[in-house]
């Protein structure tokens, strides 16, 4: 494939293996790798900006492999995309990816994802963006899950990248040859128990910690097309779950069903 | 309408007149309110949650009018109404109100809201959940959109709320008397140029703002039915938008034509 220009974010910073791996391999494949991501972990940021105060932006490049550009930031991954395109940049590039995250980003968990949120700021710009997790916390190897994701993104540019559509990319915790089959997916329901731990400090003050062990409901209703698995379904046989994502929370239920208004 | 028990949340914290506003009205009507919002100004975090540090939340009773049980949380919307629901009410609540923000929630800038992730929580949780937004930063009148927020609430708790469906309210900053109507309105596509102030500190290191201006790119295709206005057009015009939204980002494209894989 010609070379392209990629920009590369994540939301576990810039010092994740996950994050240079992926770098490090788009650049090996003769792509032009910038890298923009936070200076530190912002997991769980959601689409959440800067807004009331200033970022900063250091040169990273030492941390990555020669030939790419690095920016370590300040703000959130959605500020760090933003500034990429907008500040940053000399061109705009022809792709987004995001990760690869350490842990998942499954089913309606991409609504708290920041990898999955630094991925859809290039959507909203309209360019092509996907985003890359690992399904497990723990696990180290994201080799494996670099070049499937670059693999798909180059499948997909040269398929004819759909307008408005994030593709979000999970791969299981496996050795390359144990991994299974890349299937299209359904965001699946994913719910959480006991999502609070109550404390008291060493000063007698009650504190909480968000907990919570996760719960698939498997049986949830689930938008998508009916004989396709969901994403957690999927990954949880050991396969690699890629889901089409769009900017856009408008309803999808029976607009002709809700009362008239007055 | 019998008393409810309601939740009320918002992003601009604790201090913000359109929250007292709001949460006083409803406990004017007869409704059981508890207030769990921010301690501080929280715009713009979307579903940020707050996994790395502990949560604090200290009884704020004071700021609210008697029979309101308030507190003061040290995270973010989406953590506030997380921390409610599982920590903090006794009960189950028949509804969550996000609001009132001092500003707008329009279009695709929904995805960056914690007005709207704060009301998503309870969409999640399978409640009944509304954002309120007055439209514009600077006005300060919030008592006709409480009025018109739990209006709105409470025909569509008699009409049957539709599961999986949040509601978003923009009103627009006039006079209770010029207010136009109250329509369903569908997402508008807005963007932002020059969306970075680069600036120098005063020991000559760079730093950026996040800044931009908002353009109204009313000529995009937009989800939702042809017929009715995009909520940005309608409440340029004066009138009440009511945006139905829902957890969920699933691509509404033609799956069909999406590439097999591998």
């Amino acid at each position: 494939m010609r070379p392209l220009k990629i920009l590369v974010s994540n939301d576990d910073g810039v010092f994740a293996a996950g994050i240079r791996t992926l770098a490090n391999a788009a650049n090996a494949r003769g792509h032009q790798v910038t890298v923009v991501c936070p200076d530190q972990e912002r997991s769980a940021t959601g689409h959440g900006l800067t807004l009331q105060t200033p970022i900063r932006a250091e040169r990273a490049d030492e941390l990555f492999d020669d030939g790419i550009q690095a920016w370590a930031c300040s703000g959130t991954p959605s500020d760090c995309v933003k500034l990429a395109l907008f500040s940053l940049l000399e061109e705009w590039p022809d792709l987004v990816l995001s990760g690869i995250n350490h842990g998942p980003n499954l089913g309606t968990d991409v609504l708290y994802s920041g990898t999955v949120s630094a991925a859809m700021e290039g959507t909203i710009e309209g360019l092509p963006a996907l985003a890359v997790s690992s399904a497990d916390f723990q696990w180290r190897q994201f080799e494996p899950a670099a070049r499937i994701a670059i693999d798909v993104a180059e499948q997909m540019l040269e398929a004819g990248w759909p307008p408005a559509m994030l593709l979000n990319l999970n791969v299981p915790p496996r050795p390359a040859e144990s991994i299974g089959p890349l299937r299209w997916c359904r965001t699946a329901v994913r719910r959480y128990t006991d999502q609070f731990d109550r404390r008291v400090d060493p000063r007698g003050r009650i504190y909480y910690w968000l907990a919570g062990e996760v719960v698939n409901d498997l049986d949830a209703e689930v938008a998508g097309p009916g004989d396709w698995p969901t994403d957690v379904a999927h990954v949880n046989q050991g396969g690699v779950a890629l889901t089409p994502l769009q900017p856009e929370l408008f309803w999808m239920g029976d607009t002709a069903s809700l009362p008239a208004l007055g």
